[in-house]
């Protein structure tokens, strides 16, 4: 039975199988710009996107975000990544460099609500996210049989106060090594810092509300009460502090007095999907740098 | 296979089974809300939400759209609507009143691109559309078991130049008498000026572009040639002139140089998606009136 | 020297010097709309608009808005407003008669950013507010000149920690009794609670955040710091709880991690001016009631 | 008389008297990021924003915005400019150098309509716009004691069907030859063939439609009458096809069935100053590129 129809259209690791991404911070100074320019011409690859960010000419952060294409990519990366340490050092970049070929791979965790999953399901399946769906994580069943009618395997591992040590060791189990990084779309347990620690920058949530506005539980009620005329929702990389992790993005909707809590829910819903796929996008496209707690967003 | 978990909050017309709307369109002059409402007082309805709108004061129109809750709504409406006969003959009143708990009837119609639909079905299975959507018709086969697996008929009936008129009253078969609205959820076909007719008022399309801007085929190819910094969505009533029907509801979001039409169309998307779903919320809760080639929309 | 060209077009009430207005506010119950629209039906008004918002229509508030044209309306008015206390008795209203030919008074406070006064200037100039703008009140002398080059008197007076209590007689003093609403346009002067007792919900406070975060001062320093992606700006009523009355609208602007202080304060000065304009503008159309700590805005 | 109070915050040539900014768009190839940046880094420039965009990595154009530091710049830039020559050369480049601590002159033309002009003037004395305003062009005399009062020359020059090409002659005196950029600040006159071809890509226009929608005279009539729910306002610069040229900036906002055309007029108007101010500020910041009919802008 075919149920979901993947797209066909091909994804941009196929349309470009020789391009790469690079993600540089560092300290500022004169001559960054010129001399990974040159390091890249001298190795034969042709920069198809910069973007660069100081956030302080003088004695700031230097922020950039390079697409090239290298003939032969997959055999030479290693040996680039190598011969650009010495630049990196220099420099006292912290960088990363990725084959654009090789997808990102996501675990997506979720309680009841569906809808954030729904939306990052059917943007894979047509095409619009360019990522490999590992694995679904939930405290509940519900979505078990939806999520594997996608062929996506689907682990229910309940959580309780008591389990909870026992449950969490057995989702990084499942999340295993290779996973880059881990979506909270909608799931509603609080991840402990060991594994918030080992996933830095790589766990995405969706906070319902316009942060630092509502913080915590039952923002769309908290959002009722005082009476806002303007709703939203944040994807937020996940630090210790509650919702007070560096955020990529925000949206909004305008309300009015007529719409009671379950409306603001209802358009709350699609604000949150938009919102959190966005994030997830552009996580998947390497366009996020994290500094101290913000987001340096190349899009 | 239980693969779509059905929300179990109750509908508007469980949570209040005595509720009523109507919706009124006459020229304007004195008296006319009083009429209306002393008459439903005198027959022991609470107005529980009552809008109006004059487009112009002297010899313009009159607009009005009445939530009433009447004890014992469904044995009484009947002999309500004849007595309100009276009153609408005396203001040259166009008018309707609908049973909340009656629940209005759509069917989708779908060519390859499913974003629309799906979104739909989402909606429908979260509970945000009150509604029963009662059948899928495409010319295409792509989506039926997707279709299906919501326990919903899918009648792929193909069109090509030479079987136009047969396919049509085809679909006019399977769409039969009850039905109370069509949806053309991206469905790619020229339907006919006699179709258009019989459902007067009662087809929505969604065109991908901010009409009346790039009206006609491939609209984000045009709005990338036009070089334009924000794209959008429309969606309105079908009638005899392409892309000319009353508006009902429009949407944007802001591009850049840097989208090309792929991305324009994956951008689209999104808003098509969220644009269409709010006329047909808006449909369904009695919400619009037209007036020549236009809509009053009280939201 | 005629410096600043009034714009010639016709106020609403030079448009239809007979229309007056309506605020109720009452428990919900059923006949209130009948007994109002009978009434005003008896007296030979006609009804031009009208509004009507139930909070929850069991045992809720209900809120009403009217425009109604009433021929010789000002000779007439009082004995109206007298007849209509027994409706207003029998259902325990809350209400306002407004003749709409009679233009509100405004006094502007300012302190030393003018981009909200210059705003309200403008628009009030441009023919777009109608209303008179009695005076403007300052605790700094910079706009002296450029306000009374209006034609609007200007008090200069300074507020220093110790002369606040006196600071704030003079500020009474200068209002007077016949001032209809004060506008906060950036004043940053705290405002005394006997102060605000006395013009309840007649004081509009433009806020630059979007509330309920960043509270208190430098809200453009602690978006930053926060690394938010969307700014706004808020007016609301104010109360005796700092930033904490009702909210009459908001609006936001999408910002980059490219935008330092001063830049979110150059593009949070544009959302301020339109915020604070449109808030006064349904207050001078009595389009804004308040019920406990929140706004119900019909527009 | 001090009716003005000028900002006193630094421009940005003040904060950075050694900056400067190269545009540069060229057919696309390998080498060019690596060829600008060594020689900036070879003169002992420091680049602290670079923008890049290819159009179609595989044969397109190339497009680059460079923001860089160097010492004693004023003697040096000439020099500069005659060294970059030979790269120039190398990959077919259009390319400008801009040194920030030259203010732009502006010229602007405005007719009855106002509220761009004010809106100009007002960020210029807030200290936003980093430009001299030159002079002021009308076809009416009504702004001319209001332009004067900033000290700036005010031009009124009539324009009939008969004079048409003698005002034209006369406007052309009056810019002269250093003016860098002319707003038509709703100005209602067609400007010549020839007067465009002078200034190429330096008028900009603001239409007050979203085009390309509502091409031509009185576009808020035109929406009304087609019934649209969102309107909008365009700047462009002017080239000879009516409404046609490079779009630089759109907006829009939100408008209901309510709204007859002249409250689309007042919304309009708000939409129609920050378009064109936001066009123009980035003009004066060199963040717009042309090619064929669209804009790159980087910002």
């Amino acid at each position: 039975m075919e149920l979901h129809v993947k797209r066909e259209h091909s994804s941009p690791g196929e349309q470009h199988p020789n391009r790469a991404r690079m993600l540089i911070s560092c300290p500022d100074g004169p001559g960054i710009v010129a001399a990974v320019s040159r390091f890249l011409f001298d190795h034969g690859a042709n920069i198809v996107q910069s973007d660069q960010y100081t956030m302080d000419p003088s004695g700031g952060m230097f922020f950039m975000r390079i697409e090239f294409d290298l003939p032969k990519l997959e055999q030479r990366m290693e040996q680039l990544q190598a011969e650009f340490g010495a630049i990196a050092d220099q420099f006292e970049m912290n960088w990363q460099m990725f084959n654009v070929s090789h997808k990102k791979r996501l675990a997506i965790f979720v309680s009841k609500e569906d809808h954030c999953l729904v939306e990052l399901l059917w943007q894979w399946q047509a095409g619009d996210l360019d990522a490999d769906i590992a694995l679904v994580v939930s405290n509940h069943a519900d979505m078990k049989e939806y999520v594997e009618s996608f062929g996506i395997p689907y682990y229910h591992i309940p959580v309780t106060a008591d389990t909870k040590a026992e449950a969490e060791r057995r989702q990084l189990k499942v999340v295993g090594e290779d996973i880059d990084v881990i979506i909270l779309a909608r799931y509603m347990q609080i991840i402990s810092p060991s594994f918030i620690e080992r996933y830095k920058n790589r766990v995405i949530n969706i906070h319902h509300s316009f942060l630092p506005a509502f913080i915590g539980g039952n923002p769309y009620a908290q959002a009722y009460r005082r009476g806002v005329k303007i709703i939203g929702a944040t994807a937020h990389y996940v630090t210790e502090e509650l919702d007070g992790g560096p955020i990529i993005e925000q949206d909004v909707q305008r309300v009015s007095h007529g719409d009671d809590v379950g409306e603001l829910k209802r358009i709350g819903r699609t604000i949150e999907r938009v919102v959190l796929a966005r994030a997830v996008k552009w996580h998947i496209e390497d366009r996020i740098l994290v500094h101290q707690n913000k987001t340096v967003v190349f899009n």
